[in-house]
């Protein structure tokens, strides 16, 4: 294993103490617990939105944390679940006085963890809701999952709650928001090859010299089946499909196409998937709206990608355009 | 080869008709010949910053296209110079009417070619500056390069040339503070694994499953020597130790530090190294005014890093400040 780290029990830590020091001006970390919040704290009187999970998916969600998206990030171990004392304790630094909003992508360790947070917050008097995203279509139940697992579209989630906390809304208005857009969100992706998780040194799976896995997991989890590589149209093609036929598209809908690179993927091949992507969803009907293209919801340095497809309307295309500054999203 | 390419001959051009698509509000993407401009052009009467190179470098140099930056680029194949043609019609498309300054990669093949569209441009009136960047100090001559090579300064370089420009400097005061930037930035890189050229289709170079090579070119060029792979601190001091042995830095000195991903880096890595080469700089005297941590001046999907450190004064972080509205880079 060759990775830019030296103890890798220690690698969350390390990579969070430098994230803190590039990103001062934006974000505060914390250690002992581990968590991050925004630099100068939640606006008062604002609703706070939280969120976190395993790490190992950089930027998400840390990266996302400052002016109108998170205002705190618990990141666990790699691919491990935050603690409910972890997630506690951003709760805490959080609130604001209007209660928090814990976005909470659906694994079964982060589901479980976030609802003892929220009941240890609620004993000290703070409002929590919590909205759960389930956005990949590739599998119903998965290795750490009962039901769909959260992926690239928990970055969607944020960005609206984010930008209704920031307007003013109330606790029950950006959660009503945050379920509208996590209702309106649905992914897909594939592997070109795997990870390999700091503390465990070895490749989580083994993939061909010419496969790639369809529906693969943010963890590297099993996907749908594995084909032999075919190029970008026949993948491309593969993912969109399979969103496509677990969406309700009408003709004309205005949607927001996010192609998003697995960690290892260059940027000019994330492109090429964008334009095959856009093309397909316009030979379906639906008008592209928006478009982000990146690496945000990452597998350490998985090769691959992910399709993510939102339906929007009006208000949602409001908060998506809402200004934010953060170390990872910026507009 | 695992890519998601479709015809590996078509790479560039299927990856900037994506790269258009996805941001139409910010930049125009021509082909016959391939360039990219600014979405409405450089403003009139604006001194236009243009710069080029091979492709495979994304989000160089296209993806720093916009408000605050770069007025057009010009992308070759992969890890090709751009002919003198492609460079002319970018100048021509740029051209405000108050001189191009065009920022040169020092590679022999792009020395050449720009030099001869300046030429050509000339000749059609338009004024041309040009100014070198060659910030590796890893080695002296190398397989492409008379001197030494640009690499991830270059992105320093482009900020600070186009905030100039943005404020209205002359087309001679654009191209002393691009100067002064060149003059002041210096990197050294390391490759962890190599990276795979589409149309050749194997990887550029081997190596073994615990060496890593110490000085790498972006183009996979060898660097100084190759050693076992020994954690991030070991790798980051021989990184910086060569900055610092090339760079002349008073005690106090305010400096840029930017840690570049070479495409197939996790962020969470490229965080680890920050906060080393950031202790490091510290204990040397200097004060580390700005930071910079992405994967901004890439190699396909080669994993490694390089450190960038650039000594600012006033000026150069007024300019390094100035908004700037791209694909790639906004704040």
């Amino acid at each position: 294993m060759k990775k830019l780290l030296d103890d890798p029990s220690q690698a969350v830590t390390d990579s969070l103490r430098g994230f803190g020091l590039a990103h001062a001006d934006q974000v505060s970390v914390h250690h002992d617990p581990n968590y991050v919040v925004r630099a100068g704290g939640t606006p008062p009187g604002q609703v706070a939105v939280v969120s976190g999970g395993g790490s190992g998916h950089e930027p998400l969600h840390a990266g996302f944390v400052g002016a109108g998206m998170l205002d705190a990030a618990v990141p666990g171990e790699v691919f491990t679940s935050p603690t409910p004392d972890q997630v506690l304790a951003a709760v805490q630094a959080a609130d604001g006085g209007a209660g928090v909003l814990l976005i909470v992508k659906n694994y079964t360790g982060d589901v479980l963890n976030f609802e003892t947070a929220a009941e240890l917050a609620e004993a000290e008097d703070i409002e929590t809701t919590s909205v759960l995203v389930n956005d990949d279509v590739a599998v119903e139940d998965s290795l750490y999952t009962a039901g769909r697992r959260g992926v690239a579209g928990t970055l969607f989630v944020e960005k609206v709650a984010g930008a209704a906390a920031a307007r003013g809304d109330s606790l029950a208005q950006v959660t009503a928001l945050a379920e509208r857009a996590a209702s309106a969100v649905r992914s897909m992706g594939v592997a070109l090859t795997a990870c390999t998780v700091p503390h465990v040194g070895k490749p989580s799976f083994d993939l061909g010299e010419d496969e790639v896995e369809i529906g693969i997991g943010i963890h590297g989890e099993p996907g749908r089946h594995r084909v032999t590589a075919s190029g970008a149209s026949d993948i491309t093609r593969r993912l969109v499909d399979s969103v496509l036929d677990d969406i309700e598209l009408a003709e004309g809908a205005r949607v927001l196409l996010f192609v998003n690179g697995m960690g290892g993927t260059p940027a000019s091949e994330l492109y090429v998937v964008y334009g095959i992507a856009r093309q397909m969803l316009v030979d379906h009907g639906a008008q592209v709206e928006r478009s982000l293209v990146g690496s945000y919801v990452t597998s350490l340095e998985m090769q691959g990608v992910s399709v993510t497809v939102a339906v929007l309307d009006d208000e949602l295309i409001e908060l998506w355009d809402a200004p934010v500054r953060t170390p990872a999203l910026t507009w």
